[in-house]
């Protein structure tokens, strides 16, 4: 599919710090970027934007906070000249105003702004806030396929009321079916019409990148994924995978099939996400995948069976 | 999706048994079978229906031949009490029409011819020998995302004036995105009145899944899945994810979550199937996984950017 306007985001540093509280090696993390600017990637993702005040060094990684000394240590300050740019994400809750920097005291040019439908008052605050600091931004709305239409309608016409000119549509439980992808992808089209609709998926049913390119087809430009998949839980949509399905001239997936063998793999060995039972039934079941974490840890308390019983009957509290 | 008219088909053993020659415990090929029964799967494939002359039993185990001895030594002659019917796949060139035993003798119900595209006056013969003998039948039509359309449509023709009531859209190599399985379904729906479309994928690019919810959504009607993906290189479509997707009282997926914990997780760690970057590679390309699983057997042989710039110049020859 080559339409020149479509946008990859790699968010395999962000996303994949979920699963050890973002404690990659430097190495890793500079070989992330190295294959991502060799691929032809948009924008890297690098981790999340944080409070100091509220996290602490000893218990999460340089890529929970995305210092700009970090990541001038780590990759340089001449990311521009690469061709590519960085990313961070910001959490409604977690990160106050003076966290973060004017533009042109970073190395980062995107901010995504991640909230909850309850949240996207905050969200387009928070969105404009970095607007007007000199950043690129987009708001991704988390966990739609539990939010309530007339919840979601309101936050997008809120939305499309604001300068925010990117939006989301995110399925955070690996829940969604192709269909469920096309019906969103243009309610989201026509609720915000001049806006960039971008696409994030995770991989419970294995069906991130299957969903990735219906949300393609149906005209979302922006496009998320993660090398080997990685992220919390089931993970990501692989980056590898949408970037062999991409024709722009532009990418080229061999990078990342290098990276994947020489980084990646190695470290599935250490943190185990991707496709599991446990994820799976979380994502039937459109539910957090807090659950599945807690019985991935301890699957010797409770048989399979009792796990999808109790989360079927809404009875596993977490 | 509750469409009454869609059967599943499991083809664990006989698509696994490609990785391990058939070598599977009695006791797996039993907890399969009785998972199988469990989930409310329509028909088990139990391997291939092969001449004894032509293959060797020290190499390869009991369901390469599937003789009736052996299947009711190990899953017992009363599948029909248990709702579920018994398959066998026959490959046009490897078995002999006197190997197959009139349907009164056999515990099997189904076989089901598979040929590629040149074989095509073969496999309707076949087909409609076993027809005569009483048993029902398909023929699944392999590598079609690499036959030409004028054999393609000369084939349908054929089949459409046989007798042969099941054909199959098979992607052999993982190749085929959903704009492909779309437009193949309704060709075949089209070019085959009267007669059953089913679907068979395989997961290269984690695509089998979502390619078999594409097939079902333009009618394809019989559907393949195997327990936790088993097969020939990447695999095929988890019956656990197609079962928990189907919402056909009929179908329950706990008894398949649970036989892949117990059996096919720890036969995972023997048996290297499933997604990795050669056999990624061999989908995107639209090649047969043979060259994939060399490179897998020596990867210290070559990077794998080597082994896609071969692929994709055309001089890796297997």
């Amino acid at each position: 599919m080559f339409r020149p306007e479509i946008k990859v985001l790699d968010c395999t540093i962000r996303d994949g710090g979920l699963m050890n509280n973002w404690q990659f090696e430097d190495e890793f993390v500079k070989a992330v970027f190295e294959a991502c600017c060799a691929a032809g990637i948009d924008y890297m993702e690098i981790g999340y934007k944080s409070s100091e005040s509220a996290f602490s060094r000893s218990e999460h990684g340089a890529w929970k906070f995305c210092a700009d000394d970090d990541i001038r240590r780590v990759i340089g300050d001449d990311c521009h000249q690469r061709g590519i740019k960085l990313a961070a994400m910001a959490d409604i809750g977690r990160v106050e105003y003076e966290d973060i920097p004017p533009k042109d005291e970073s190395v980062i040019t995107l901010i995504r702004v991640a909230c909850y439908v309850h949240q996207i008052d905050k969200a387009i605050a928070l969105a404009e806030h970095c607007l007007d600091k000199g950043y690129e931004t987009t708001i991704n709305l988390m966990a739609v396929s539990r939010a309530m239409e007339r919840d979601l309608d309101e936050a997008l016409d809120d939305v499309a009321q604001s300068r925010v000119p990117v939006f989301y549509l995110v399925d955070s439980f690996g829940a969604m079916y192709c269909e469920q992808v096309e019906r969103l992808a243009k309610k989201y089209v026509t609720a915000l019409p001049g806006k960039t609709i971008g696409y994030h998926g995770h991989n419970n049913q294995q069906l991130a990148f299957a969903n990735t390119i219906e949300a393609i087809i149906h005209n979302c430009n922006w496009v998320d994924g993660s090398m080997y998949g990685i992220g919390r839980g089931a993970g990501n949509c692989p980056l590898e995978m949408l970037v062999s399905f991409l024709k722009n001239p532009k990418f080229d997936p061999r990078p990342i099939y290098e990276a994947v063998q020489r980084h990646l793999i190695p470290l599935r060995k250490k943190i185990d996400w991707g496709y599991h039972i446990p994820y799976l039934i979380t994502g039937v079941l459109n539910e957090h995948p807090r659950s599945a974490m807690k019985y991935m840890a301890a699957p010797e308390e409770g048989s399979i069976i009792d796990f999808y019983n109790k989360l079927a009957d809404g009875t596993v509290l977490d």
